[in-house]
């Protein structure tokens, strides 16, 4: 009986895509407006999936309410109303949104409630992208 | 040539989490306000993903209208404008999205016109459920 | 200089749409499934706009974190998880979404910040309601 | 560090269903209004996701603007406000959205800049369609 | 006590833009892609919009159940799965948003039972057209 | 024959809201994260609301592709992109989405094709701001 849970978190996040292993010019041939060096923004949502066995008891693969006081620390406190490239985590390395499903994953993966099964995050209406892990 | 097609049902419940296995105190920690004694109620909306190999003559993998009657009568009819916790399949089983997930699941598998894939069950626009059998 | 700005809430409740003026017949002829006895639900959507001069120091309409914590208290705090039937407003009235909407404009009329302009309330994704007072 | 990217391409359409293997009666009893001789539209979502390794130094699985480019050519100019019946891709095949999923499976499989998972072509707010090869 | 109630209905119908009134090259220049001869597509989003007193007896402006069997007969029993330049109504006009606003406008300025204020179409995500009558 | 076209476009722009008019501890307190000295971004949606006599020949209140052709040049080549902070027009107003909806009104104001009548600006799913002008 195993089930999966799917939950959306939203935060708003300023960033800026430019390769320091790249020169000026290439970075505007790669990134092209993306590039743009006052930075520019979106409204991310992210989407965990968890999955595990339904507890017949409770009904439920786990407790939204601790995954969601998991993620509030552990995701929207840190990403929230941020500039993305200004985090640690985007020191050394391109603030693109498959590097932020990375992070975020390995954020979730040290969720204590569920296994994480897939990480979803849509940076527009119309890009999303996922990341499940190296397996 | 296997393709997929999903198609999205909607309907209107009320249900009220409280499992029978706990204590009234024990109930109102697991669940929250979603213990509430007079219930609340969602908008379900519930994918149905099912395949099969496109058939040369119809393009088709099934019959659209074949789903829906079967969905009408064995899905809408019996949880639309209800509360689940008066439903017999929630007799012993709390009324969670994956306890529902599982049993709507139980429903499709009964289909005959394709393979079920999968149950997907949007509770709210943030939350969601997936079931895709035991196998 | 006048603006107008728009905030959504989310809250889930049941009911069930019974007049205490009609016999049991003449309510299922009126109310159809929205009658059933045991109730159904929905994710309500409310969406309040408030109107005023945009603040030349501020350049904002109202702060919309006090417009929040005034809904917080107000709105969610006694609408969400509830049976809307249950509640001391609809002792004496149905509780369709038009006297939902009369009630939720009551309540922002009492908001400090701003001119109440309209409440809308989606009870689903295809059915909507507006109120903007006896003006 | 395999990622998925998920990219939404929008066009309109109109098509009608009809099989040259089945008589007049019978194209109506299997296509139902969809059969109607004067045809009839849809506003089309194609999903194409695609995944690969992300690149260390640009961040990326792909370069969108590539994608983008690829679908303006072979997508979007062949598809956009056409009549889909009219296409060379269905004079000999139903244009059932199952048959417009394995075309535009078969056009994005010869984008060179990263390995197609799968394409999902959403015809309705109610209907999708996947196909992922045969895999 | 004066509500507003809104209510959506969905269709999909294909169409040509061209005018009468233009010679072809004319046509071209005006309608672009939207003149093309063997038309394309839309699923079209109506949200009709009527108003009245709340009924301090129902709770409601009007009843839906109406509503709805006023639009299966008038609007979506003659539009739906059509091609609009077949209709008689688009016999002497263009088939454009701005005429099937009028003419839905016209349509439920028949309904009995509440009075309208207003058709919203929308045609794609990104363009929709309104009609609120002469007056 | 009066009608109203609305047309959406879309940007990415990153922002911080600091009033120069008041001290960092007051402007903190004011505007709370969104003061965060590294800016944060959104996806803005920008809906246009133009309205017009229908031309009996065209069927139309104005080209669609004229106000495309208006708003990428004035609205989404100044926008898209950038960080709202270092624009001209908001050196001395503060970034809010009610001053941003005031500034694109004003852009739009000039569009030759039609009478503008409102600019609809949404921040996110839940916040949205309106302004009509000063009249």
């Amino acid at each position: 009986m195993k089930a999966y849970l799917s939950r959306r978190y939203h935060f708003s996040a300023s960033h800026r895509l430019n390769s320091p292993a790249y020169a000026e010019e290439r970075n505007r041939e790669v990134y092209g407006k993306c590039n743009n060096p006052h930075g520019h923004g979106h409204n991310y949502t992210v989407e965990v999936t968890v999955s595990g066995r339904v507890d017949p008891v409770t009904g439920m693969v786990c407790n939204l309410a601790d995954l969601d006081a998991f993620a509030q620390k552990n995701l929207l406190e840190r990403f929230d109303h941020t500039n993305l490239n200004e985090l640690e985590c985007f020191a050394y390395r391109v603030s693109t949104t498959e590097n932020l499903s990375i992070e975020v994953y390995r954020i979730f993966a040290g969720f204590p409630g569920a296994h994480l099964e897939r990480i979803h995050i849509e940076e527009t209406g119309n890009n999303s992208f996922d990341y499940a892990g190296d397996g």
